[in-house]
């Protein structure tokens, strides 16, 4: 018998009270009983995405929603610029590309923040942009960008700031209308504690009028449809009403928690891995802006990542993630989104311990775990 | 959010097979559906049990199965040995007596085991007496008692022996017939990975004839009416139908995993959990027979144990037991029975040295759950 720990950046562990409430009785979608629960979750949305505008859901991985931003937001050949520091910022390159815009790509080296002057230069050079696309936190290099800053670049009349929050939201604050985002995207399947299968994305006033006067071909992922019809109580098309069912039992959990509360967990349970990591002697993928989603680790020289992620998995059951593209084989990342708490940094970090003795790499038990103690002591009354 | 760890002696976590199987739709008990189940779980049991005979499932708690025991073994006046060496040695003693049994008791220090001289010795002043009534884990103290050696001085034509195994059956090897038990109890809430409401109870060929010739009054509990029935596929009274759903998944577990891989695991996690203790430089109540069921640590001088047990639970969602009885406020005790592994003795170690650190206890973070560590690393390939 082996327990499993799920400590990847999604699929994340489901609450009880989310699974429970999937469980329910299924019910049809075109009934005043399911628009009374998409009301619940449209207001909940907003209160976490800090939007007075409707948060569009959608039956969709959180690409679905990338996509909708840039088939809404973007008619074909218009520039925008894209930053570009991991597998999810090449993602927005290859969703513009496939809607033929025009692409600036600021390419930023894996493990860092792009620099704000950078898109301060790009925007300079190029005056006729039409949207900047960013993500808030790079899942790939646990990387957080400077979204808030570059948000004063581009609100006050610049281009549109679009915003893959995927794990973000819910896991830092990221308020769209405070800041001046745009389109802010996320997943179900992260820090909302749901089962993959749903996409979230928020607009801006400017962006609901953008959307109006743009060309790109869109049908299941037409927000101004989807804006009209969930605002009566409606999904354009079939909504996955379990999910929905999840969703509400979600929201319910993080208002019970404070949001304050839910992102001071997550930036401590990342503290405490950092911690750890420097007791144990590993290198930090990004030491200078790490994101409170995951924690991503260059294993020791001479030590494959993927054996060792492999091993952990198999024999200890617990779920770590790759280190993804040029990182593959020489990272691992451990994550901290969603229905996680204290003792799932204790896991990881003395389940690492343990690997690395067996696989022969120098590790003095304890120490690691240790290190995560302090900090995570702080949370204690 | 504050996930929770149940590392109580019962109830234990339950496996999510189970779960599922619990949530079957429920069926009608007096049907060849559920007789096909009741069989399922029967032949299990008896493997589990290590008995040719039936293993008699009741709709109660364990000590429901003690008195069934009790009940049909014994008529009102038989003199019975009972050994109390602790809350529930001292539970068969009030059982006895409310079944107007002459019981002689053999009082055993609490966190010893009983010295198998002394139930030679009472077998000896009393030769007239009908029964020997033991736990094989004294849950309270977290104590062994030597059941194989005393069944070895009852089961040649002396009294019948009635083994509680509540949080012995499931943890450690207890072979009735290959014994000589003559009764041997548990409850779904232990090493069955049930929740509770289900009691089991198995009889020897002796223990059997001897139940057609005693007169205690029993109804609910007559073994025999029970025997009949569920060797046709139908118990006596309402059957727990989804309990037994569940019973048949648990049984699938252990059958998956192995008994003997089943006891290690638990040999380890407790042999882990001392080591731990030694190292943080704390009491066993039970150092020279410790029970692989739960490990009973004496808080140092000066801490209530039930604060400290409170702030566990309530700050950090560790459960663990408490002291019972005279250990109350000294004690507490980590379980190892049933759904639990490596990670559950590294949450409960380390979740005790950050408690220590919160109640000014002198304590290095990391000690305990490096001790632990070594212990659980056998388990490794």
């Amino acid at each position: 018998m082996i327990k499993h720990y799920l400590l990847s950046p999604g699929p994340t562990p489901i609450p009880n009270e989310v699974q429970l409430a999937m469980a329910q009785t299924m019910i049809h979608h075109r009934t005043p009983e399911f628009a009374a629960v998409l009301e619940e979750a449209r207001q909940g949305l907003r209160t976490l995405f800090g939007t007075k505008n409707d948060v569009i859901i959608l039956a969709s991985s959180g690409t679905g929603a990338m996509e909708a931003g840039v088939a809404n937001l973007f008619s074909p050949r218009d520039k925008v610029i894209v930053v570009n520091g991991g597998k999810f910022g090449e993602r927005w390159l290859r969703i513009c590309r496939a809607y033929a815009l025009d692409v600036v790509e600021i390419k930023v080296e894996w493990g860092k923040a792009v620099e704000v002057n950078a898109v301060e230069a790009a925007l300079r050079s190029h005056p006729d942009a039409k949207g900047v696309l960013i993500q808030a936190s790079e899942t790939s290099t646990t990387t957080l960008h400077p979204v808030r800053e570059i948000a004063e670049l581009t609100r006050d009349g610049g281009p549109l700031l679009l915003v893959d929050g995927v794990t973000a939201v819910g896991v830092l604050s990221v308020p769209m209308d405070e800041w001046g985002i745009d389109a802010l995207v996320t997943g179900s399947q992260k820090a909302m504690m749901l089962p993959p299968g749903l996409a979230f994305i928020g607009l801006s006033d400017r962006a609901w009028e953008r959307a109006r006067e743009t060309a790109s071909p869109r049908f299941y992922f037409d927000l101004e449809s989807e804006r009209k019809g969930q605002a009566k109580g409606s999904t354009a098309y079939t909504p996955a009403v379990s999910l929905v069912f999840g969703l509400c039992a979600s929201l319910k959990l993080m208002r019970e928690e404070g949001l304050e509360r839910v992102y001071a967990r997550h930036d401590r349970m990342a503290r405490a891995t950092r911690a750890a990591a420097t007791a144990m002697r590993l290198k930090l993928l990004s030491p200078d802006n790490p994101s409170p989603a995951a924690t991503g680790l260059y294993v020791p020289e001479g030590c494959n990542a993927d054996a060792l992620l492999d091993y952990l998995r198999v024999q200890m059951g617990v779920t770590l993630a790759e280190g993804q593209d040029d990182l593959q084989g020489k990272a691992i990342r451990i994550a901290h989104v969603g229905h996680m708490g204290a003792f799932d940094v204790i896991v990881a970090v003395s389940a690492l311990e343990m690997a690395f003795r067996k696989f022969g790499l120098p590790i003095t038990l304890g120490t690691g775990v240790a290190a995560a103690q302090e900090i995570l002591l702080e949370a204690l009354d």
